[in-house]
């Protein structure tokens, strides 16, 4: 009867956010830290222990807590390790769910923040209750989790689900992150946009637009998404071309593990019918017959700024007892 | 300590294949009869019984027998039907799976043969003991079966794993199967290398060829294999534009579901190094860095002209008791 609850921790580039969560996927209580003040490792843990230890207390106590999920950028599912991860000041492989094992006396266990989106959509969001779905995250990068036959699928590494970078124009655009030349993370991006728009600016000298009261050094994502909902034909354009791409993409992901739905998450989604509509109508048309019209496009159900926490902790509820 | 065997049954477009199979994949005896001589299933199904009973009879008996498994075209595992498989005379929706345990009293299960292809290589050949990998299968088509987390991905309509229907150039050779312009079966099939022969003598009028002694109509990827195999810098050509092709296709399925090996089978795999090592090179050269050197690209260990039995009765030996 007890064991009712679990600690949802989302260890980003810059803040650390974590919470305490129930099966309904309500966070009870929760904070946040900024992750890389400490240069060890164990000093960062020391500080989190102080925070979540108020918090647990709040909750009545840790024998309440099942467990703690971790979502981390280059987290492994297998071996609990965060393994290289280039925005972290922790280098090499970092041992965190052993480390966070040993310094709360709780079971915990960790995977990289899309698995993680993935299962928050599975336990409590759009895709309750479905034994097939892909998360696409869409926002400074493109991250993917992917769920089949009920399961998070791993891979025989931990590192499955990278479908952000698969190519999807050969020879297209050049991606400064991975030398990668058109892979999907370098249209369906926040970059991604902004670079599109700036294109589009320059081969198109003779399209109105208000992104050209702007700077070029200014426009970015979010200027653009502005421009759009004023109605701005060239930044409405993007959107289409945007959707076009991932469209195009997700029809070959359906061919993989054709799943029930597909699940579209972060700062992309709120141009709402703007890209969902092109990214529907190109899925379609590159789908074999038998997939059409069968597969839900949906936009995720969790609140952005809980939806971290809440995939993390997801997580934990999913751990073998 | 009885039910040490299994019925295999593959129906494809000419021939029915079936054989008695034991757990070591070796095949105890067999048959084969066309597929298409009945326009009505039930008769089909009365003259596949009297050549099974006689099978059956040979090893001993039907309570030897812990099942049947088929592979079809169309071949819907979660409902046993096959459906809407346009080279069979039977039209529509066939509980084939039902039909089959009514008659021969025993559990029957189904799948269409590049799923059961990838059981086969599980159960008895390349990927014994994997939980993640992909087989490709490569003949008049492209197939695929896709293993993650130690179970074939079904997807939710039974449907996954139509890998040969990705689109892998936009915009790029016309399918007149499924009018897709560029899908990875374009290039990658016994047919795909035909055009890509054809085009290449097109397009190369100065490049000598022993191609050129054929008439254009006589040209057929065992042609090419032929003459790629006495060193023609053309047909090698046509093998190398292939691995390319297949080897970035390839890229991209790593970083849905990272999988231990892919296995690739068929036609196409006859030419050896010829095809293998471009597309190994092409698949390295396409994946992330943390995904490179890690896959394992082999060819099937399972003899071509058992494959499709083996295939199918390893289906029967994954059905639940």
């Amino acid at each position: 009867m007890s064991q009712q609850l679990v600690v949802g921790i989302d260890i980003g580039g810059t803040n650390t956010k974590f919470g305490i969560v129930d099966r309904r996927g309500t966070i009870l209580c929760d904070g946040r830290m900024l992750t890389n003040q400490h240069e060890d490792v164990a000093c960062f843990l020391d500080e989190l222990h102080q925070h979540l230890a108020i918090l647990i207390e709040q909750v009545g106590g840790i024998e309440n807590i099942k467990g703690i999920g971790v979502g981390a950028p280059n987290g492994n599912f297998y071996n609990g390790n965060i393994e290289y991860a280039p925005n972290l000041r922790w280098k090499g492989v970092v041992p965190l769910a052993q480390l966070l094992q040993d310094k709360f006396g709780l079971p915990a266990v960790l995977t990289n923040d899309a698995n993680a989106a993935a299962l928050g959509e599975l336990i409590y969001g759009a895709a309750r209750g479905m034994k097939d779905f892909i998360v696409m995250t869409l926002g400074t990068g493109v991250g993917s989790g992917i769920v089949a036959n009920g399961q998070l699928i791993y891979g025989h590494d931990g590192f499955a689900g990278e479908l952000g970078h698969c190519i999807v124009i050969p020879g297209g655009r050049f991606h400064p992150g991975t030398g990668a030349h058109g892979s999907l993370e370098a249209y369906a991006s926040a970059t991604g946009v902004t670079n599109s728009a700036l294109e589009l600016l320059k081969t198109r000298p003779d399209t109105q637009s208000i992104l050209r009261d702007h700077l070029l050094e200014e426009i970015n994502s979010k200027v653009i998404y502005e421009a759009a909902m004023k109605g701005d034909p060239l930044a409405m354009e993007v959107y289409e071309f945007t959707g076009q791409i991932l469209g195009a993409a997700l029809a070959n992901f359906v061919m993989f593990s054709s799943p029930e739905a597909i699940v579209l998450f972060g700062g992309l989604t709120k141009a709402g019918d703007l890209i969902m509509k092109p990214v529907r109508e190109h899925m379609e048309k590159n789908l074999l017959p038998i997939f059409q019209n069968k597969v839900k496009l949906l936009f995720s159900e969790l609140k952005e700024s809980d939806a971290a926490i809440l995939g993390a902790s997801a997580l934990a509820w999913e751990m073998k007892d």
